[in-house]
């Protein structure tokens, strides 16, 4: 396969930049436009690809990673632009932007819908890495006039970056990320919304468990908006479900609240039959995708909490010509060390103890 | 202090277990009850402590770690078996327990409730690990009769463990774990019971997010129905401010879903409030080991992937006389810059921003 030489991408935030990052090395020809030449230049720093000119004249495939709220009128500017092209688009919600664009006219025979089912909390061009779609489902959204040429260009694409295709209609999508994407995003932001007006001390008392439940409700309120008014009647469908039990599970408590003892009907069988199905939906859940195993080897180093010592650290690093992979710091208050985790290559881990030993530093294990 | 000499543990589940495991090597004589003896006896293996003798006159602390239903009937035989030692408990609710307590007519001045804030996902005495309690909260939940020892003794295990101590009311103890503890899960459980139903190809596309929300889904029926059984009154109070927020949403969402123009009174505004008011909530949560939650400025520099440039930036912040807080590294393959955030003071951003501009590091944002 070699349909695929030429790829403009339009939108350089963590999408776009991570599928640039992903091609950089291969044969095909990457190039960045963004509506802001400081992100677009950005991305083209880290190594995404070069900048687009004015005029691409024999773009292949054009991947449209901007906001949900204008992909499709950008997706419409792409085809008009680039007439020989394949366009695509990476946003999360598909049936919207299929109406949109039949309502534009455009020649959707080159269209073809698409969604990586990849994400960071953090968004923009830094967040971006080559490895964001390796291992993950990439969801092929084609329409019924939707070409072959389209399918493959999209397919070649998926492929290259380390993704899995999987195709579905737009409508099935839609309703299958309202599931397992967009309810639990509401879910999350309702829960952590309870915890505004919460005693001190009893937000102190937080867990493992709340701060997993919530994570995801640290997300950005003017993408979620865009993602749930596209997507409002597939979500509406679950969370009217959702209601429902929620509404069995108050009767029950409000029984229990009341009066312990009470055989209000059920009222114990409603919260285990709460617990036993969410038992039965989590356990459907797929195990983690293509996390890559952890091959570093990780170099614990004590380090005395002032200014500076950091960087005696990283400079005696450097010195033995050692690459950092990554690192944690456990910087825990009222400790007066700080525990620094270094990862780096499993050959570099032991040169690198026996280096730091030697000049000073205390290893911990 | 030295009050604590002889501790008897009934119930040797994950946190009997636990705690017998974290005392290991102390001064503290250990004896381990359960009414399975192979659990006992599991946990005596485990190295928790010994098993208890058929009459143990000298006991100072009991602290009875049973599932939650059978929690007061065993404090009140224990009381009575063991009329100079203290007596608490470990149950996550506190209020129905004290109320049962007082109906039993037991001298309730050697009482005193207390909750570890620990647990994990897996129970039992395999579960049980010397660490579990370290750095975590750990509730005492005195009542107005409770004697000065009682406090002592209590205080002084929770401080041999490793945890640190709060004192809380039942009542804003148990209005504190409802909204962190009780009402994250029934909500889990709620989002989870939703996927049972999916087609195969849908629930394929769930990512991190789904995941970390409903991790908790996983937890047992039986334990659960008797935990919210015994706060029903005020998870439902809890759960019905949520409804409340759930209704104004799915109002909002179906005016969109019939019609995606729909100017519905705010309707878009009710959904950015809906998830700007989960960022307030999530943000209130402490980090992990009870560190405040972050309120550090972020200065973000690029750095070349090449052996020595971390400590020279290093080197560059100490030479600025400013000092890290925290730092996390984004060292992304296949990229030709690493993303290094610095985590400062706020009061050090700037000065550190400027800086490190004027020494020639490249800075995002």
């Amino acid at each position: 396969m070699s349909g695929l030489r030429r790829l403009r991408i339009v939108g350089t935030g963590l999408i776009g930049t991570s599928l640039g990052l992903a091609l950089r090395g291969s044969d095909v020809d990457v190039s960045l436009a963004d509506p802001s030449p400081t992100a677009c230049t950005l991305a083209r720093d880290l190594g995404a690809g070069r900048l687009a000119e004015q005029v691409e004249p024999d773009v292949d495939l054009v991947l449209v990673a901007c906001p949900p709220d204008v992909v499709a009128q950008v997706v419409a500017a792409e085809l008009t632009a680039h007439p020989n092209a394949v366009v695509s688009d990476v946003a999360s919600v598909k049936s919207a932007i299929l109406k949109e664009l039949r309502a534009s006219g455009a020649d959707l025979s080159r269209y073809i819908g698409s969604h990586p089912m990849a994400g960071r909390e953090r968004s923009g061009a830094v967040a971006g890495r080559a490895d964001l779609f390796s291992g993950r489902p990439w969801v092929l959204v084609p329409h019924e006039s939707t070409s072959a040429r389209a399918r493959e260009l999209v397919t070649e694409l998926v492929r290259a970056v380390g993704a899995v295709a999987a195709t579905m209609p737009a409508r099935e999508h839609d309703a299958a990320v309202a599931a397992v994407s967009h309810v639990p995003q509401v879910a999350a932001s309702l829960v952590a919304s309870q915890l505004r007006d919460l005693p001190t001390e009893a937000i102190g008392l937080s867990g493992q468990g709340v701060r997993d439940v919530t994570r995801i409700a640290a997300s950005d309120p003017t993408l979620w908006t865009q993602i749930l008014v596209g997507n409002a009647a597939a979500v509406a469908q679950i969370l009217r479900h959702l209601r429902e039990d929620l509404d069995t599970v108050l009767e029950a408590l409000s029984a229990l609240g009341e009066d312990p003892d009470s055989d209000a009907p059920g009222a114990r069988s409603v919260l285990a039959r709460l617990i036993a199905e969410g038992n039965a939906g989590q356990a459907r859940i797929p195990g983690k995708h293509g996390a890559p195993p952890t091959t570093y080897a990780t170099v614990t180093v004590l380090v005395p909490d002032e200014p500076g010592q950091l960087g005696r650290l990283f400079t005696d690093m450097g010195q033995e010509g050692i690459n950092l992979e990554d690192l944690h710091i456990d910087h825990a208050m009222g400790r007066l060390m700080g525990v620094v985790e270094l990862l780096v290559r499993p050959a570099d881990a032991d040169p690198l103890r026996a280096g730091l030993s030697a000049r000073g530093w205390t290893l911990s294990e």
